[in-house]
């Protein structure tokens, strides 16, 4: 953007501020037209569209991405914000945070030429199709030669953003605005000083969860009413809420109006979707959340991508997971199998759904070794954008470290690093805030607790509204305008401390483990 | 466009052409992926969207909307059009064809000032929701004062684009090129002549049909079933093809590769979704049928109102109310009501979907008497374009109408002048294609016999692949590349002749009612 500065400063000095935030309203209202359509093509897509229509959605999705390029790269776009952002003193909070976001969005596109931008989304389309089809064929050498230029690739385009910066730090803080390498080193550096004996100690207990209550076969239609119910529950609201069917279940909110939650149902894994639902409703009250005054602007949606796992994982987890709501949920449970889980107890469910299994898939993970999935991911990631290893390195260290951290013998690259899609869409630097996510509600639960909250009392009560609230006005209603940091210590006093989510992994762990430590 | 000329003609001199083709297929690439938004949001959006998506899923649509006419207007792509047009010796035949529609899509916009046409969108907004009070109300005063300003909206846009021309000549011609107050003059005279006297004569005949056989309560979880089936049977591809539920019928085609078709099911009424199915596929299969190759193109999609609706109605009333295909049609039904319709024949079928019954709602209309509920419409607008009446005039006139050509009592304005949403939406000119597309069925369904082809053969086996490989090659793959007239003369080897229409009602009616002529 340096070549711009002068005409910028030039610019400035000719503003006029009304005319400039009427064209910022035109420009938002353009962005949200773009982004509204995207969303809805590509979340209705997986569930809905017939096979031909593949490609022309595609198609569509491509040129309304280059649209939205085009739109905020416009050098003009450039001189009105940074006009604007000269003039920030006197917009009002809303203006003024969306020109934050919109510089911050345009400075992620502006610096890195249209061509070099386009190649590597041409070579991530090409690189995801070799690795669907390596993953199914357990071919590593296959999939390595794309992850290579991947790499190459992404090192490209940080530079082109910031020569001075390190590449991962780029992508790591596109992910979580804030976040870098030494940041994301402190929080695993804790979490496996914690995670990893904790969880050699579950094993070594005589105290061994049972699943047992809770296998059987159900039926698929009553699952699909479950859901339905746990949506009531959770107080998503309806008439701003669609449910799909789908493999991988997922949520998209084209609209603050209009959140869609895609879940899948299997006939022998009940706890699959109720937690899959518990999950997805988080992201979707998230969506839903957001101030209704932020519905055509850029502020709209979760404010980045650690913040919208920490609001999943809060329904998930914190409350879904946690003893005292094991009774509503075994009730409304009940409701729909009344013959088969009669008398399954709360306990019964509450200790199946918590049973410590370390693993060799991450989708299936529990929750304490979850976390532990990602430190892999995120040491690979590491060591292959500072060019210290070749992809042909990872299938190695893939083992060694599952082997390491969880203790796991890795049989093949299928179930192993060929796994996850994300690398293959060239995604590195998002994994963290996986688990990162899932640290915030820690804090969030312990703040709750200092506000005066009865949590053990909400949760066992099945009526979630005061969590609701409290996460709404605290995060959800905020949107984009303020950044995980600041959301975190206005809602909790204090800024993120890693020591609350690890003080209760051990606590809950070793209660449910019989564990004196 | 007169003041681009001298600017155009520099232009053409300094062409590059195959640098303008490659910015003609970048163009036809955004305009492709506007409008598969905009399809797909107006086409999903009514079926499945929830309460609160309406306002989002509106602004998003209007932004689309205004995207797409800056696209077009702007005097670059005139200008690229305009040397595109001059070189077209050198452009192959679909660039040629995609030049052809885009500067006549272009034409309707460019010389109408973006005021007047922002103006008159909001107008029709506001007067949609207006009509649906007044109809609910059985108030036409609360509507006639929006008529009048539509109809003064309209006059005026229609003078901004051609101010020698009739206003409502312009505006037939929007829905179907080539077509004037001259040509519908004449096609309607002979429509009158030929049914309101046979309309009477089957009224004075012994022979009435009875609906009673197909009268009673039906399953609707079956009936669902049933139309799946009818789609089976009319060789819809469901590879690109959805079925939703919708209150009003309609199709919609995002993409070649993706067409749905949104109906509706009554417990009381099987024949209402029968022949609704039967209809909305004719046009999902005109909409699949287009030349692949036209994908990302202006040429995708029909060619005209006029021609959609010759496509629907072909395979709703030609086919689907013939006596012929009443064999596997209701050997169809039966396979999903067996206790219901075992007894119930052919014959019986057939003359129950085609008893004639003078009414007062277009949509309920039979397929004798429904041209001349169009004609009615199209005398009121043809009078209220020529400024000969205001709207305070129309229900003294829609009853009158009523009375002469179909002798029904209008009681009210809600089963009278209120009923149809089309004036609402600002749209004068459309009602005639409803009956063009009528009649040309007509003379399709005569050539497709001279051709060879044992049309009630194919009727009663059941398997319409001989009529949809007629209909595909000579009709749906060409999309807008030719226009209806230049289909119909290459289809049927002569110009469009209304005989064909009157004399296959004359036919099929006496035969039905016993008549003889």
């Amino acid at each position: 953007m340096d070549s711009e500065k002068s005409k910028t400063t030039l610019n400035a000095a000719l503003s006029n501020p009304r005319q400039d935030i009427a064209e910022l309203d035109a420009l938002e209202k353009k962005i949200f037209a773009l982004r509204y359509s995207a969303e809805e093509l590509s979340s209705f897509g997986p569930c809905l569209d017939p096979a031909k229509a593949t490609e022309e959605r595609g198609e569509a999705l491509a040129i309304l991405g280059e649209q939205m390029q085009a739109l905020l790269v416009d050098p003009q776009v450039g001189a009105l914000l940074d006009r604007l952002h000269e003039n920030r003193a006197v917009l009002d909070e809303t203006h003024r945070a969306q020109v934050k976001i919109l510089r911050r969005d345009r400075a992620q596109l502006v610096d890195v030429p249209p061509e070099v931008q386009s190649n590597f989304v041409r070579l991530a389309t090409e690189a995801n199709d070799v690795w669907e089809k390596a993953k199914n064929a357990d071919d590593w050498d296959l999939f390595a030669p794309y992850l290579d230029k991947l790499v190459a690739g992404q090192i490209d385009i940080a530079q082109y953003r910031d020569a001075e910066k390190d590449p991962y730090d780029v992508l790591l803080n596109d992910f979580e605005h804030g976040s870098n390498r030494a940041f994301y080193d402190s929080f695993f550096t804790k979490i496996k000083d914690t995670i990893v004996p904790l969880v050699a100690d579950c094993a070594a207990s005589k105290h061994q969860p049972s699943t047992k209550p809770l296998e059987g076969s159900f039926d698929v239609d009553r699952q699909w009413n479950l859901a339905k119910d746990i949506v009531a529950m959770q107080g998503v609201d309806r008439d701003a809420f669609w449910l799909g069917k789908t493999e991988h279940p997922y949520t998209a909110g084209p609209g603050i109006g209009f959140v869609m939650v895609a879940s899948h149902v299997y006939e022998d894994d009940l706890l699959s979707n109720v937690y899959s639902m518990l999950h997805e409703n988080g992201h979707a009250l998230y969506e839903q959340g957001v101030n209704w005054d932020y519905r055509f602007t850029s502020l709209k949606g979760g404010t980045s991508m650690g913040m919208h796992e920490s609001q999943s994982r809060f329904f998930e987890n914190y409350v879904g997971h946690s003893e005292a709501f094991a009774e509503p949920l075994i009730q409304l449970m009940r409701k729909h199998f009344p013959g088969q889980l009669t008398r399954v107890t709360a306990f019964q469910l509450f200790s199946a759904a918590n049973k410590v299994q370390p693993s060799l898939i991450r989708t299936e993970a529990d929750e304490l070794t979850y976390p532990l999935h990602i430190l892999v991911r995120y040491e690979i990631e590491q060591a292959l954008l500072a060019g210290e290893v070749k992809a042909a390195d990872v299938p190695k260290l893939w083992a060694e470290k599952y082997h390491h951290y969880l203790g796991v013998t890795v049989p093949d690259n299928t179930h192993g690093a060929l796994q996850d899609v994300h690398w293959s869409w060239g995604e590195f630097g998002y994994f963290p805030t996986y688990a990162l996510g899932s640290a915030f509600g820690a804090q969030f639960k312990h703040a709750m607790i200092e506000d005066g909250m009865d949590f053990d009392g909400v949760c066992s009560s099945g009526d979630l509204a005061p969590i609701r609230e409290w996460l709404g006005q605290r995060i959800w209603k905020w949107g984009r305008a303020k950044d995980s940091g600041e959301l975190i210590a206005s809602a909790t006093g204090e800024p993120f401390d890693v020591g609350y989510f690890t003080s209760y992994l051990v606590e809950k762990f070793s209660r449910i483990y019989g564990l004196t430590r």
